[in-house]
């Protein structure tokens, strides 16, 4: 049933996020309960639970396609934490992001860099 | 010097892309050739080039970057190949798109696995 | 449980896209099965199937959403059908299309008609 | 005659927006004038007095495309503003946004879900 | 008056596009009538027509964000095709095209590099 | 050899941006310098001292394809500033902004409009 979706969902997104993709969803709680339903439901309990790729090679992909896309800051810096959690380092997020220099253009790819800049920062200050 | 970055390059999209990168750069030797050697140049003989990430991660990156860009189908191809050649599976790249649907939407999600489907036919027929 | 859903889904995209939205999802059966269960679960058995906005309100949405987007021609002709299927008037349509040149520009708005032409005219054969 | 459209889309703009749009299209009074005139007379003067459509459905369609492109999260505002005054309810707005989570993925959803919990509140303090 | 901004839009777009323009436009004749009259005003009648900037540099922004968003080819063609009309050099075209790969990547600008390249070679065969 | 391309790009950059360039890609030093080097050598040491296009020509594209991909604001201000710099009046920068309206939509050219009048300012109060 759904209920065995959402568990799935939060304790992957647990794995991948600790408390931080839970407080961003927490915000979704009195406006839209649904939404945040769904966002532990569908991404975290059907997608990143799947077998056929592994956790660091999806937290890439995502990392990746967020900087691309431009324009979801607080999801890339949720998801540049979610990669380091699950094994990525610091140099390999920020070949990541160079690369997308080549597929988006040079300023997705600097607003990418001071996102990871200010997600590394946090790191070291706790 | 210059001729050093295009080396480098001309043998890095060998190989990954094998003949089909570079068949897509001929295109432009008539109109734009300083453009087909910037790509050969710059993503290719530096980005690619790099260590910091291995290939087979530049490659989920890059086809995760694309699908979820959606207006790039050639490219998109042309990685989703590359993606191959350099070790992912294919239930690897099928992972990567359909991961899309959650960031860039369904339709770019399908776009994306559509486009790899063309590619995997291909290879079959080959 | 999930059959739940994915029946649900299923009745829900039989009533909007008849059997165009069915087809369209059977070509990913044999590359991407999941994805086309996915398809049918998230947005036709969670979202399509949500009280609050009733059918017609919701494929306005979608066919302004797509337009806006202007990287989806197929999903837009899809949901050009259905809106007409969940009883949108031509008319109505058109003026959706024609109001994203505000929000999108005059190519997106363009393309957009140019979609809506095809959809009435592969109509107006049958 | 051009002050026939202006008239007719100052009077448009604010039975949709009421004072904010206003407010907004008045920062550009010193810098632009002509794109604050154009701003009314073409999406108000003439979009949005069409008739063929209705203005409630005419708010869904912006506040779905808005949502969808990610980037104009003040005119999303002003939008989810405009919305509620022509006569959608704060569910129906939740829905078409919850929608866009489909269409252009969950972070540009989420986004908007943020924009519109940030609309109510500023509502619900006057 | 409206006949005015018609008259004088239609004026300008044939100074630009020549025919190609009118073409485009009348396939809407049919399904939108009126997109096709605000295709002639707005853009043609109200913006082309302004002084402050000349038509030569008008369409090195068009071209230029035709290449950058990357999902309006037949609209990236007419520019061209304008922008050659109005007195840019083929190879100012391809400066502007290739620039774009700086701000909205490779595939931008290798996509619209093959635009001109068709463009170019619909003109030779004349 | 890179050295070139380096000093090459430097000099570019501080004859388009004055220090407001260098000051941008300075915040990568700590993070990422090979990006801020690239960013020197690729888009200022390649690209802009390229014969084939007046620098003047090259911030209006420029200008118009940030202002039309929306995502992108920070780079937007350093080169309205740059294209003040290279020769370009105010008036000719809202022109080409305003212009995007009919290619990106109006909270586009609002938006970039907005950025316009910030950087008008700034230098104003110097």
């Amino acid at each position: 049933m759904s209920d065995e979706r959402y568990e799935r969902g939060l304790k992957k997104l647990k794995e991948i996020d600790g408390r931080a993709g839970e407080r961003a969803i927490e915000g979704l709680r009195d406006i839209a309960p649904d939404l945040a339903r769904y966002t532990i439901e569908f991404p975290f309990g059907d997608i990143y639970s799947r077998p056929g790729l592994d956790l660091k090679s999806r937290e890439i992909a995502t990392v990746a396609a967020l900087t691309a896309l431009g324009n979801a800051v607080p999801q890339l810096k949720v998801h540049i934490n979610g990669a380091l959690n699950v094994g990525c380092t610091r140099e390999e997020i920020i070949e990541v992001i160079l690369q997308m220099a080549v597929y988006a253009g040079f300023p997705a790819a600097l607003n990418g860099m001071f996102a990871a800049k200010d997600v590394f920062r946090e790191r070291d200050e706790k």
